[in-house]
């Protein structure tokens, strides 16, 4: 066996995947509607001509969240596109199998932050990685906020490799960054793709990027098999709720105003050009006859655009601009 | 010189073009502030640091209109990208200027349509060409304003050759589609690129389009030169206060209640993703440091989105997508 070549997935690994990543879904979904206690989950399932389907699932106008949309999907298929082939020539001839669960939640108080998940795994004959992540993108500027979910994403992490947190919080930023507005979507947390076991942790688009030059072999190739990666992501994935649901505890019962209101539906904008302009699955997803309301379902249900907008100095708007819509260290931030 | 080689501008082109498309700005705030009378245009003149520069004009919570931007810039630079210089080697080498006036109107009431307009020239050394149109989208169907919209563009146009209406509509049909709804942005009217009097009327991106398959040489080159070409954008340009303010005037004191609204801003959710997932225009800009709050000035001020909405059948939304969504042939539509 070569150097760099990948450690074989075990015979059950799809159905295994996919069954944590449905089971996530499912608590997920059942925290969310306790939690909000006023609305419920509406599911749609759904095929894909080409082969496999998902379980999109919405709860609107709740008593917390505006818009919280969960997405379940499990897809195959023969033809795997160019991009994939020249990279990973060993997935050549292999029908392939992608699966994973996203989530965007739009609360209702912009004291309460938006957030994403989404984690995937796709393999290919003897071709296979796992991907994905969480970021936390507030309206208000709260330290304590971001200090404790970047903390809880960091524990994760770290009963895996100590590597892990340091690479994927530079990598999310990385990734959630508006070019064209020269903000970051928000406080960022983690994200990561092509895991597999190879040496190195950072596999990315952006080889000068804070990511890359951090990155480095992690240990012998197969120190990292499938088991360890699927044990990463696992441990990811379940810290979603305790990472997020202390944040709306706390601040869903905070009084706002108008004000707070049509800030909140400008900063939503930035979500709608992110998914649009740069979100590698939302194109991926439209270019690939995916379930465009499904794909979408990210997307908030009331947005705000207003021309050479520009928060006011010493305002709490002007220090999320400051401040929280560019990288910090967020896990050793001073109380 | 060979039979397919571009005819040269004039010296004063450029100065020509960018004079007329000041005015063009000129002459549509001015129009549309005596329309509104309610709010003004503000202006932002800007520079660009590679050179050129432009001015932004944008009108607020009018009476009329929610908001009205009307863009003019003119820029110049050293680089042109390697796309361009495939296409036309002959560019090689030269400077390049690129001016434009470009307009979007989001209308209160959602009785009266939302309309674009841009009209553009470009020019490197031996290489130039104009580009534009006009397109109209409305929330709920009147035929009537369909039909007068494109009478008066294909007026224009038949003042300078009987193919350009036919095939600008086609092709404006065929650029303002989102595949991934499966919808037309509106009622279409007519676009163009690429005019430069080489024989053939359609130089786009879809070979197997509707405006390639109705394409065809134009008399011989040189029959329309730069003068005929500017000739065209003039007619066409002076031709938008006709074709949209008198469905203005017949639609903004139609009494409309919230469910209009709600529609208007659901369907506005399809301008915004028409211009950042689709309009190259959009994208080119915000990949290249364009001004981007001038570039984004075309999204709506307030949007809505929700998850697997579907008109009712028997409605007018429904006869909205039913009709208006889908190509037709509106110049002869019976009364």
């Amino acid at each position: 066996m070569a150097a760099n070549s990948l450690t074989p997935p075990p015979p059950d690994s799809r159905l295994r995947a996919t069954s944590f990543l449905q089971s996530l879904q499912d608590q997920i979904c059942a925290a969310l509607e306790v939690l909000d206690g006023g609305a419920q989950f509406r599911q749609d399932s759904w095929e894909r001509p080409e082969g496999g389907g998902g379980r999109s699932r919405v709860l609107r106008e709740g008593r917390i969240f505006e818009q919280a949309g969960v997405n379940f999907s499990e897809v195959w298929g023969e033809k795997l596109p160019p991009s994939i082939l020249n990279e990973w020539p060993a997935a050549e001839g292999h029908a392939f199998m992608a699966t994973g669960t996203s989530m965007v939640l739009h609360p209702r108080n912009p004291y309460v932050p938006t957030v994403h998940l989404n984690y995937r795994y796709f393999e290919a004959g003897p071709v296979w990685w796992f991907g994905g992540g969480a970021d936390l993108t507030p309206y208000y500027p709260f330290a304590a906020d971001a200090h404790h979910f970047h903390a809880c994403l960091a524990e994760a992490c770290s009963l895996h490799h100590s590597d892990y947190y340091p690479v994927f919080k530079l990598w999310c930023d990385e990734y959630f960054y508006l070019k064209h507005r020269q903000e970051n979507r928000g406080v960022g947390g983690i994200f990561f793709d092509y895991q597999n076991g190879l040496g190195e942790l950072y596999h990315g688009p952006c080889p000068q990027g804070a990511a890359a030059q951090y990155s480095h072999q992690v240990g012998e190739v197969g120190d990292r098999d499938w088991e360890s990666l699927f044990a990463l992501i696992q441990s990811c994935g379940r810290a979603f709720l305790p990472s997020y649901l202390p944040i709306v505890e706390r601040r869903h019962t905070l009084d706002y105003g108008d004000r707070e209101r049509q800030f909140q539906l400008y900063r939503r904008g930035r979500y709608v050009e992110f998914n649009l302009v740069y979100d590698r699955g939302t194109i991926f997803g439209l270019q690939t006859n995916g379930r465009t309301e499904s794909i979408l379902m990210s997307l908030p249900p009331l947005v705000r655009w207003e021309y050479d907008y520009h928060p006011a100095p010493g305002t709490p708007e002007m220090e999320l601009y400051e401040t929280f819509l560019r990288p910090q260290d967020w896990l050793n931030w001073p109380d």
